[in-house]
């Protein structure tokens, strides 16, 4: 949570950390800004102190909805350093290190946190590092799953369930779009047609989708739409030109976000149109009850792992391969059960039967067990996004139903 | 181009280069990938050599459509590396120093490219510098306008231009379409109204074009699209929420990418709808007398800051400050003239007065003089994309009519 950031600083030895915006959208400053929409500067923040916003004089409008203390290049002399020293680098470096002392932070250890350009990045550190001595950059990898925003963001504050329950609702109704656009076509034998005959694609499925998702200000960051073999891939996006097939499974994954990068909601259904394969349907049985022995192992601060332990025993027990029994299998239950959701697609806590985390109020994660036969024309995923709050109940964002047949008429 | 990459190396004293993609979109390895879809992984290239992509298991079939070599973290043993050493990181760091000697580069000078998490990017040069200490790695900021791939970007090549010059015909297509939309609406006093007398907002007007964009393949990155006093402010997005007005000027900039990440385009029209002020046709006049000034000043390998200096000459003239004769002046002429595109909206070379770049073939730019008065509710740019082709023409990519009035209807 942001009020464990002091925390986080000083567990690390961290004076203060800094959050970067440049042309690219870039979760911490987001995070840090309250959604204010900055595509240049930082977000300087002292352990123990308010942040501090450094904008482009162009953006203090915008920058001014963040809630924090502004101050711009111009109020820093940056253009007057240009002029002086005739070097856009060092005086660059040097208007940065007016806004470190601006925000409090005359010397330390500071942690540049961001997604930008990972060259210019690494140039600039050092370039600071060189000229202004007494700061220096602490960095760590996060590949041992705690950097420090990682852990900050894997318990959310109130403004920010707000938004990830805007953005669940607003997929709930795309959801429902799709369904309805789907039911609104027609058999022939196997092959599913519009009014005029003509055969559905995924193109024009994923279409409809995107404009739905526009529509209510959201958008699709690379949505799975998959049916038969491809559904069997759990990283398969679905052929845009194929024909939709009657009775197979589509595994549809949709992970869309506030427009213009935000916040996310995670959410799949698993469709069968006019009727389903009887294999598909006792597929589909056995991966909804693994949805409920998952909800059901559930117990507040409980490890992670434990939830997917439990799916991993009731999938083995039905005779599936699994990552823990088969590890690289690309057969049976191949994947972890979930992961956390917020300003990233994937954030802690992590529900893989290896994972070091604990279930805490605040966490908003994504359930999604799921079986893959990619040989046999199958794949069945179902997954909500849900939440856990302050008494430690988990509840769900995702409300729409579990249904996996779409009826459909047929064409006389 | 391209071709440049060893030359631009040699210059930097590299041995090799590795562009890196880890969950969001990274130009650089769009570029020499060209095109694939990969969400995580490496390329590396050894100058003089050819390029290796290092990429997820789950991700082969997208790699291989790169047309390069292609090695999984699972042919470099990173999942056996991780059982040993039960350390993500130092897995991380063995299995990258495996893919360079893989890639022909057993020690030597590196450089790190591409967009991603700075935090984590910083900290795993610093692991691998550590661990191995045969690689050093390289960095330059780009502020002096000369890093790298930018020099690379800077000049495209046949690949390029065919899908900029796609990109260009969807977007005139979207110009087209929305001023279509716009036309289908009718005056109530200078109220713009739908069919039901509902007025128009900008808002609407939004949708409209990020539907059009996404039914071609094009996402919008945040487009202008500002009436009166907003226009008199090149950065101002528009109020969405407000209703459109006749006789105003709207500045529309939009700058749409390929879906998902890639290529871009940017033009710039102003529109009044249903008949300008006079003190708009004006201004339009001399916006429109400003881009022929830059057009016809173009020579082949001149320097671009004589094209700005050409219309800075014909604005000042006119008695409009300039960002030459007033620096920081947001009245009159307040900006540079333009700026390469690519996969990134600003490239090389920039068209500013102290720009030390010249124009060459390959180059793809826009031209956008404009002129701004916010106080009068006055706001005029128009920009076009253009190319240079190998015997230095230059060239429109934006086909798209320069008309300033789009004729609405009035209602009974």
């Amino acid at each position: 949570m942001k009020a464990d950031l002091d925390a986080l600083m000083e567990a690390r030895g961290l004076d203060g950390l800094i959050a970067w915006v440049d042309e690219v959208y870039s979760p911490p400053v987001d995070y840090l800004t309250n959604g204010a929409h900055i595509t240049q500067g930082l977000v300087i923040v002292k352990r123990g102190a308010a942040p501090l916003l450094v904008a482009n004089p162009m953006e203090v409008e915008e920058a001014a909805k963040s809630g924090l203390e502004v101050v711009t290049l111009t109020d820093l002399g940056f253009y007057d350093l240009l002029e002086t020293l005739k070097d856009r680098e060092q005086a660059t470096v040097q208007a940065w290190g007016r806004a470190f002392e601006r925000a409090g932070l005359p010397e330390g250890a500071l942690g540049l946190y961001g997604t930008a350009d990972v060259h210019k990045a690494i140039a600039l550190v050092r370039a600071i590092e060189s000229a202004l001595p007494q700061y220096r950059f602490f960095a760590e990898t996060g590949l041992k799953g705690r950097d420090l925003f990682a852990e900050a963001y894997s318990t959310k504050g109130d403004d920010e369930l707000r938004r990830l329950r805007s953005v669940a609702e607003r997929t709930d109704e795309v959801l429902q779009a799709t369904w309805d656009y789907l039911a609104s076509h027609q058999l022939d034998g196997d092959r599913v047609v519009n009014a005029q005959g003509r055969p559905l694609t995924i193109g024009d499925v994923k279409r409809f989708v995107r404009r739905a998702l526009l529509d209510r200000g959201l958008e699709d960051t690379d949505m799975i739409f998959a049916q038969g073999r491809d559904a069997g891939f759990p990283h398969s996006r679905g052929e845009e030109t194929a024909d939709l097939v009657a009775g197979l499974p589509i595994v549809f994954d949709l992970f869309p976000r506030e427009f213009g990068g935000g916040f996310f909601h995670d959410v799949t259904r698993t469709w069968a149109l006019g009727y389903a394969r009887p294999e598909v349907e006792a597929t589909y049985a056995e991966v909804m009850d693994a949805f409920d022995v998952a909800v059901e192992a559930y117990r507040p601060g409980m490890a992670t792992k434990d939830m997917q332990i439990a799916v991993l025993d009731f999938f083995e027990g039905k005779g599936h391969a699994t990552s823990r029994s088969t590890p690289g299998t690309n057969e049976g239950y191949t994947h972890s059960l979930g992961h956390g959701i917020g300003l990233n697609i994937h954030e802690r806590p992590g529900i893989g039967h290896l994972s070091p985390d604990t279930f805490q109020p605040g966490n908003v994660i994504t359930i999604e067990p799921g079986l893959y036969y990619p040989a046999r024309e199958l794949g069945v995923r179902i997954e909500d996004s849900m939440w856990i709050d302050a008494s430690g109940q988990l509840l769900p964002l995702t409300r729409f139903k579990k249904d996996l047949v779409i009826p459909l008429e047929r064409g006389e």
